[in-house]
């Protein structure tokens, strides 16, 4: 059986801007991710969570919906002040309101003050490998993944969110990727779950479709560039547009988000000026896409349903 | 001490239809409304549920947003499949997510086969009057307010999410009405949270502003005339508006949201048409709003912060 | 024959901020303000353009869409970049498109570089006044408008494009106010050609239906406060709230659109600092609408359509 | 020098779903096509009208916008009815007012009784091979276009709205295509004039880039299926996906729309249903702009600017 590898270990190079040093979102300096994992009896489900700094005094994000068939939390608040005031969690579908909920009890830990919170939890519908309907999220669970979130390079593939989602008829997951520009970084973390035919640089690798019921993708964008809340929403549905790029359907029942924040408040950055940003927030939504493929292990779960990883011969050094 | 009057029986007439039979969203065949009431010990909070018959296989539906500032759960996908697959709950803000998470809970009982759901709940801020931090809010309490829906008059002034809200300067709460047209009803309850100047008929009636942290206001309008999702955008826009007629300023931290949904799936209502279902919103939610406080009773609660109900007598009679 | 007066002029004081010296758009620095006016052979209608300074560089700007039913021209390009990049101009629905041609033919006079424009035109429906398929307005109407633009107080009532307009049931037409804070000034100016119920402060002043087809309003909001254009946004989305205080029924086939634009690129005015600008946009679009009616003459037509100036007697001294 | 070739022609087969008899949007029933093209003296540019039958009683329609830096007329009312009613037209941006006011033109004399009217009018920017700040589109022109609308085969390339625009680096132009489904037809027509690499099944197509003001693209979508205006939005958002599929680099000063019609007005469609609808539109629009490629000739314009036609010996029969 086939170790885990980033896409980029299997000689594959998504487009040309260079890299963070993680190549991940954690590149981005200020931003942690942690994340808590339960497989076993059934389950292979978890949290996943984007821990940026600052988020107590709000920073400037925004949302594209790409097909908003999903349960984004937090949406209309965000649309209206441009900015997040919380860290960003993903998880499965039917976990979603209890993951806010712990994720309200840990900001109310750490605010004495706060009477009113927007949570940020998205997810997709991981009922294929997962007992879905036992929700057996609990806010320990979510407490962990806030409170182990770290710079490091985060666990991609089964972990996370991504413990029990599959893409493009293979198993899929937790992905990341960076890119590096002169004025700033652009890293995304992406919870990979939706239909289509994977595609590598333009080739395409066929799968046998998986019956799973839920496709759905959830992209978090991260950069200190200093953009705002209007401009950070033209990334974020660059993001969203990037999934063709893997072979996504961009199907009826997929629920399709991208968020977008960035650590840095000062303003004044040009539209003219974002031909750079979008090539970044293009390539590194492409190469976590890829990374949640094959950084991913053949998985057997709920109902004995198994989701096979994509053999990494069918696309080691594709160009 | 008043007691609780709807606005009608002091005299005020608010516009020209006629009203159901009850002047409620319950007017509406098939709408059931269901509250729980928390009290005491400095909590002044609850729930609110309206329960349509048909909304396991859909209801068509849309969501206006007037000011953003809210935490309304399940708006992307109302806005892209144009229904609601789950009844509404009311609440307060900070017990939002434990309340859509209760709601999740109580549908997986009634349906042993789904895996997705898309909840949708409300809120406004009632820290002012609740110890919000607590999230007194349990599963039972929503269950209650869901097993107990019934097509009678709701509980208007304080009951339910509307327990410990403030409007206008005065106690606010939950208020409904409704209004007839020879080919329907629509109907609307409301959750009135906000600020600005109380205004009945055009008469000002001034109060000393309730320091409230958040000011907000859910509306529901629910009908059977046959109209799409698009149409009901129309008319959620328009529920929005009618605030204004109630003399709210549309604060920036205001969380003004008004959701629109039919019963009645059969298609071809045209636009054209739609003056009569406008001017129907607009005077139940008027009117609605103005139950809110006229059934409300002077509240005390939280660090002892009182809220007073409106004078009857400055409001009786105008014309 | 009464003369025309603004409604301030009548003894009726619309909010507690304080006008600026015009009580006009054009007390916001650098804001003038131009107009064609054609009567005679049944046409009443025209042209009316806001010429901020500094247009050719891009002014932070933003539009709300009260009822979309209208044709304002150039809206997708200021919700993608948040910018005007021309004046704004304003007329009679049929005249909307070579309004915007001969705006560009002004504009490429004035820049001999540009091969790309994206002009600002609203409209409204004059038919009723006016012989609107006859599309009178030629490109020199149209510059006449523009080269004539002026920091004075603007012709209010039967003027530019409000010349043939009728709101509530009298004629209407063009009209503006403003309101000074301590750190800027906001101030509209409105096309105002709706239906609903004249409201004075509260006081209904019922009126003969004007058998008009096509009820709009277009409401051009300027400011020197330091807004971005998602604020700008917010408060052009007061201004659409405003129309409720004048009595707008929002009726299905209005087109209800505001524009808001700032001259102060200067970033970082904090939202909770909002509520001023937004007392400010409502207050002054209120006055608008009034002046719109108070300053507007008895008018007859096309077709020896009449409509009537609304008699000052019924609003004189209101409180 | 080779001869104009459809994709297809070339081996090229885009998807798995069948075309229609002429792999064209004329084979949605009742949909027609005409073109005015310019040329010579500077000039590359042109007209090309959608007409569908039933135009002028309202079609079900709804645009995407995939980046707002252009100047597509009628949106704001076709989001908020709904509809479209007059047919479409594409032409070069700085004549998109006078074509918008030519087609009022024609509508009128159709129309006597017409007061108002919501011309739809896209445009991309032909600066590069064209003297457009000329406007040299006359009435005549567009009337031409409109006039001579036939069921046929479009003329593809540099034909009418198409004649001056490059795309991926290579002369582009006008492109379309059609799918067939057992219960309907999805046609499409591209104005491709957008930046990217080109990809042909995921082959990349290098080229140097062609020094274009203005990269943009207008698709239009119709279909016979009895789709609402929601469902059209989710086809529309579709087919600005597709252009990823063609190697666009959705560059930020791109204006990238579609409008989605239907000429059946009969409700009832399930979006579970959509899935074949969504296939259909991504391959059709895929399809529509490779033919605008393949199909457009080397052309020499506006200041000796020329821009080569892609080299069909690079595409023929990949796979």
């Amino acid at each position: 059986m086939q170790n885990p590898r980033r896409v980029r270990d299997l000689g594959v190079v998504v487009g040309t801007l260079p890299t963070g040093p993680l190549n991940a979102i954690t590149d981005v300096p200020g931003v942690r991710v942690g994340q808590t994992t339960l497989t076993g009896d059934g389950l292979n489900t978890g949290v996943t969570a984007i821990v940026p700094d600052g988020y107590d005094e709000t920073l400037p994000a925004a949302v594209a919906v790409g097909n908003g068939y999903g349960k984004l939390i937090g949406t209309t608040q965000v649309d209206e002040l441009g900015v997040i005031e919380t860290p960003i969690l993903l998880t499965g579908t039917l976990s979603t309101f209890r993951v806010a909920d712990a994720l309200v009890t840990w900001l109310l830990d750490r605010n004495p003050r706060a009477t009113s919170l927007n949570p940020i939890v998205g997810e997709t519908n991981d009922a294929y490998l997962s007992d879905i309907r036992r929700r057996p999220i609990t806010p320990e669970h979510v407490h962990a993944a806030l409170d182990t979130a770290s710079p490091a390079l985060p666990l991609e593939g089964c972990a996370g969110a991504g413990t029990g989602t599959t893409a493009l008829g293979f198993k899929a997951g937790i992905g990341t990727s960076s890119r590096t520009l002169a004025s700033g970084t652009v890293g995304a973390i992406v919870q990979s779950n939706f239909s289509g035919l994977l595609t590598v640089l333009g080739h395409p690798i066929p799968a046998t479709p998986v019956d799973a019921d839920g496709n759905s993708c959830m992209i978090v964008v991260a950069t200190d560039l200093p953009l705002d809340a209007r401009q950070l929403a033209r990334l974020a549905r660059r993001a969203v547009f990037a999934m063709g790029r893997v072979g996504s359907d961009f199907a009826p029942g997929s629920g399709d988000y991208a968020i977008a924040f960035t650590t840095n408040r000062a303003p004044g950055y040009a539209d003219a000026d974002l031909r750079g940003p979008f090539q970044a927030v293009t390539e590194s939504v492409e190469e976590a896409l890829l990374n949640s493929l094959t950084m991913a292990r053949t998985t057997t779960g709920h109902r004995n349903h198994t989701a096979h990883a994509v053999p990494h011969d069918l696309i080691r050094g594709l160009t």
